[in-house]
Parts: structure tokens; sequence; C-alpha cells
């Protein structure tokens, strides 16, 4: 393959293999893996997951339940509150997938009800502490009003009660993980455990990369949901959720100019690429120490070099890093060894620092192989 | 037209009013109207400027270049540095359309010239202060380096000079950007009067919206090359480029949940749709004063109502903002107006911190009055 413009490589051994052993983690610890497909959009990545027997899926739109119906997925849940603005589409996702919806608002759902014409699960959402949406664990009176209307419904089949542990996004060490971990479990075992005599069938869904990625203990939950971990990232590592050797996913960028003066290297690569996500190193992540950066600093991405088959050597280049993002362009700040090693022409590869973004940007992904994976 | 999903709104008559102001200040100052491409990335757009009399425009891409060719565009300027593995596609792109290109790197070019077969002009990048990329003004080794390449070249024909005053970004009024043009066609003239005796036809080209917005001195200048104005965004209005009525882009979301425990609404809209671009407030613009937040408060756009028309209503909502996106979530902390006025099923708009790359995000644009305007 010859790369002429900024091209996402998918290492597939990599991507592989983290699919692999959180597969193996789930079944370890009896839960249902329903992944989160909304990281890598792929119905090729998508087929990985089916060899290790998924069955079941989470996506974030309705679009993209759509994509993956249209692959043969049959056990969708679309983890975004309901819209009452797409009725129409859940009754026609509902005709050929077992569908389930999320809620957490109760004029959401009023609104929803008389359009419902198919069968259709749903989840409550809760919010453990992330403060994006969902029911707080101790609003008693949002969740009965929720169950009764969903009770009242006949079309709404209610399934459980459902988190985003996002306040793990905080977390910089696997310690921490775990801690958030444990809260938010907690918290869902009580609110499971004020409706269980009602509904003894419900589940228990949680969700996230960092958390299922480090955390072993698995008590009263029924379902992990995580997606990202398909590939990891920058902001994964921040966290604490992996290991810079579990990304699988780097940017090849054409060099197109250095400055000497300032020991810098523009590449082919920018926000349109890359997303504009960025990390700002607080001096207690193992990124910090990776780096050798000061706090403070914010990073784009950090570049790496590709051997000959077009993968990655770590541990990358000590105090490189992509300083600036603008449309097209990226200003990597290289390191003396990194700055020599590089000319106009040349590749660099840009670890990501959020890969859902950068793949949500890219048409297709390229593995080193020379396979193609198209995304939606 | 019903909208069910996050749906970027273009105020065509604001649009068109942007176009026809620039326009008439380029007449006005008897300047070369070339203006950049890369905000809106629609053939529909490009139609709007022909009729206002452009004829030659600026792209940022090989790919940009190739679509806006097809449209019939014959002058083209690809403003990005030059690529050595994209040869074949500028030589491909001169067989059709006057081509220039950008270099700012001795080993870049070297590695080019072999392989152009074309005619295709040439401008050398000049660094005035944004310290992205560009030779230095006062380096003039590397000026002379590359014109005396250039001019060995026999498919090269040397254009002039050009430059991106990237540093008016940092500016926070009108007075402070028409500061930094000052400097940088100050550095301009300088570099253009060295090899004037040599190239008495050269051409200085300079760019960027904040400095083709509001300054009012062009000794020197030959061409000018704005882009963003087509639509504005709040960076433009933080920086002093524009005032909030020339923002002529504002994406329709979906309420999905409201909480009133912390006064925050939540929409169907989130950095796939609206990019993860973002203004930290500093106490020193317009914005400051207009929401009536606080210094250090981040912002990833604000919220509109529209009319029934689908225009909006300015001037918003004070204390209203967008304080996080996700993948496919909006936060909206909300003013109690705000809050009370709006239900889950309504459309909020949000005007985007940055809609270049809000528009590259879509893959079409809305008019209020149901046109479609596709992008690339």
């Amino acid at each position: 393959m010859q790369i002429q413009v900024p091209t996402p490589i998918l290492d597939d051994l990599k991507c592989r293999q983290n699919i692999a052993l959180m597969a193996e983690k789930a079944h370890r610890y009896g839960l249902c893996f329903r992944p989160h497909f909304k990281t890598h959009q792929s119905r090729a990545i998508g087929r990985w997951f089916k060899r290790v027997g998924v069955q079941c899926i989470t996506v974030s739109s309705v679009q993209m339940a759509q994509y993956f119906a249209d692959e043969g997925w049959r056990d969708i849940t679309i983890a975004f509150p309901v819209n009452p603005r797409q009725a129409a589409q859940y009754n026609l996702l509902a005709e050929r997938v077992q569908l389930n919806i999320l809620v957490t608002d109760v004029d959401a759902l009023r609104q929803i009800i008389p359009f419902i014409r198919r069968q259709i699960g749903i989840f409550i959402k809760i919010d453990t502490g992330a403060h994006r949406t969902g029911v707080l664990p101790d609003d008693i009176a949002t969740q009965a009003a929720l169950l009764s209307m969903i009770e009242a419904a006949p079309m709404l089949n209610f399934r459980g009660f459902l988190t985003h542990a996002g306040s793990a996004y905080r977390a910089r060490s696997a310690h921490q993980i775990k801690e958030t971990h444990v809260q938010s479990i907690a918290l869902m075992k009580k609110v499971a455990d004020r409706w269980k005599a009602h509904y003894p069938h419900l589940i228990i869904s949680v969700g996230d990369t960092p958390t299922c990625s480090v955390a072993t203990d698995w008590q009263g939950v029924d379902e992990i949901r995580p997606g990202n971990f398909v590939t990891y990232d920058l902001m994964q590592v921040q966290i604490g959720a992996c290991t810079f050797d579990r990304i699988a996913l780097a940017v090849a960028c054409p060099v197109v100019a250095k400055h000497s003066d300032r020991s810098e290297i523009v590449v082919y690569g920018g926000a349109i690429h890359l997303s504009k996500e960025h990390i700002e190193l607080d001096g207690h992540s193992v990124l910090d120490e990776w780096t050798g950066l000061p706090k403070g600093t914010k990073i784009y991405g950090l570049p790496v070099r590709f051997d000959d088959q077009l993968r990655w050597q770590l541990p990358g280049q000590e105090g490189s890093y992509v300083r600036s993002l603008s449309q097209e362009h990226g200003v990597i700040v290289a390191s003396p060894e990194l700055f020599d090693a590089v000319q106009p022409g040349d590749l660099i590869g840009i670890l990501p620092v959020h890969s859902c973004l950068t793949i949500d940007l890219s048409e297709q992904l390229y593995t080193p192989t020379g396979s193609v994976l198209e995304t939606m």
C-alpha cells in the first residue's frame, strides 16, 4: 500500500487480541458481553466479535443500529436516551431485531409511548456519578414514575437498569478505576434491590472500557457494554485502563516540513483526521511518566514510527508529542532522535487521544497486511 | 422538514451576505479574492461565490481540489505544504486547472521536483508569527535556496509569497486583530521588497478570516484567502472578527432529557456532529460579556432557539452554554428561561465553536427554506 494521505492503520492482531481478552473476561465472570460498536462502526470488526461468540450488541444511534441490523445482528441496544423524534425508526428496527432502548426522562417517555407499535425492550438509565444523564439512584419517585408508565405501555417491556460509569474517566490509575467501579455497582445493586421483588428478571447493565478492563468485582452485574477497548487510545492510557501496547490504532501521516529552529515536524494529518480531542497532563498518570513532559502540557496525539510492515514501534519517542492540530496540519514537537530520523515524505504514526472520534472521521481502516475495513 | 437527528442548518441569507460583503471589500481594496473553500466544502456554496464574480479559489487538499475542479473551477491554490507523496495527483490536477501549490521545506521540494510533469505555480509559505509552518521572514538562506530550486525546475513557476496570519487567533478584539495584521503585512512587504527586483510580478497572498474581516490597511497585498467568514462561528466572535449576528450556521439538536436538579438539558448532538473544538473564556472577549460566565469556563457551543422558519433568535440565552460533548450527547447548562422553555422532543440550535470542523462532519447542510446543500 502506497500511503499518500493521512490513513488510519488498525493493528488487526492487537485488535483481535483486545476482543478475545474482553470476551474471555466476560465469560469468566458469567457476564453477558454486549460490546458497544460505536467505537469501530465497522461490519468487518463486527464479524470478529461474532467469531468469539458475541450475539448481542450496543450502538449509539438508530443509523448505527440499521447498519448492523443489515449485517445480521439481531439483538441491539441503542444506548442513548430515547429521542421522541425517532419513534418511526424504532418501530422499523423492532420489526427485524430484538431492540432495546433507554429512558431517563419522564416527558420523553410520555411523548413516545403513543407512537410505539412494536415490542421494544426498555432500560432505565441510572446516573451513578457521571452526571451526563440518567436518573439518580436515590430518585425513587422518577424510577417509580418511569416504571409505571412502562408497565402501562403494552409495547414496552422493562428490561432493567443501565449505567455508564463515565466518572471512571476521571481516574488516573487502575486502582482509582476500581474504586469508581465498586461505588457504581453498589449504587446499581441498591436500585436493583429496590425493584427486584416486582421485576425478578431485571438486568443490571454496566459499561465503559475503563471499568471493564480492570475491575474484578462483578457481583450483581449481568451485562457489560465496553466499546473503546477494541482499539484503546491515549485517553485510556491516561486513565489507567490499559498499557500503551494495547493501542491498536495509529494514523499514518506524511511528513511535509521540518522546523529545526524549534525541533518541530509538520505532518499532513489534522483535526479532520484525528479529531480535536486532547489530553492535558496533570502529573498523575503514566502518560506523564512516559512522555516526560511537564504538567499542563496539552497533547493531541503521540508519534510512533512504523516498521516495514506498518506496525509501530514502542515505547515511542520520549519528549515527542502532537502539540496542535488544525484542519489538515499536525504539529509534532520532536525529540532530537525523532527529528533527525524523519524527512519530508516519510510517514509518522500518530496514536490518537480518542479512537472513537478518530474512527468516526475515517471511511476505511487499513490493516498492516493490506486489508481494507469499511466503517459506517 | 421534520428534523429527527442533529442537523446543520445554514442560514443562506446570512451566508450569502457574508460572501457579498467580503467580495465587495476585496473589490474596494483592489485585492484578488481567492476564498478558501475548506470551510464550506460545498459545490452549491461555491456557486454563490461564482455569482459575485469569484474565479479563483483556495483549498486545503488534493481531494478538495478535485471536487471543485469537477465543478468547473479552473484556478486553484492548494494552501497546504507540498506533500511529496502526492506528485502524481498534482500532475493530474494540473492537466485541467491552473494549479498552485505551496512550499516551505527545501527537502520536500527537492523530493517532488523530479516527479512534476505539468506546469504548476508555486508559492513560498512565510511564517509571520503563527509558527505552524512556513519560512521565517528573515531566513534569507532558505528563501534563496527554494527560489533557486524553483528557478531550475522547468515545470515550476514561482508565483509569490503566501502567509496565514494564524496568530490573529490569539486576538480578543478587532483592534488586536488589526495590530497582528499590520505586523504580518509589514513582514510580507519586507520579504517582497527583498526579491522584487528578480520577480517584479510576485504575488503577496494573505489569508485568514479575522484579518480579512476587520483590517483596512492592504498596502502591498495582492490577494486574500479567507474561508471561515462564509459562516463564521463562536471562535471568530471571541477573536473579535465578527458579531454574533454574522454566524450563519447552527446545528439543530433534539432535546432528549432535562435534569432540573442541575438545570441541564441533554440534547442529541455530540462531538461527531459539532467536533470537539472548545473555547475557554479568558475575561477578555465579547463572548465573556455576552454569556456572563466566569473566566475559565469551557464552552463547546452556545444554544439558540429556532423560530418556525428555522431561523434563530439572538441574543441567545444568557448564562446558557454547552458544557460538554461526548460522541452523541451534548450537555447544555441552561438559564432558568431556557430550561423552562424547552421540553424533550423540542429542538435547540447550537452555534458551533468552529464551523469548518462542524461542516466537515456534515454530509449535507439544510437551509431554513428547505434546500439541501451537499458537502464533500
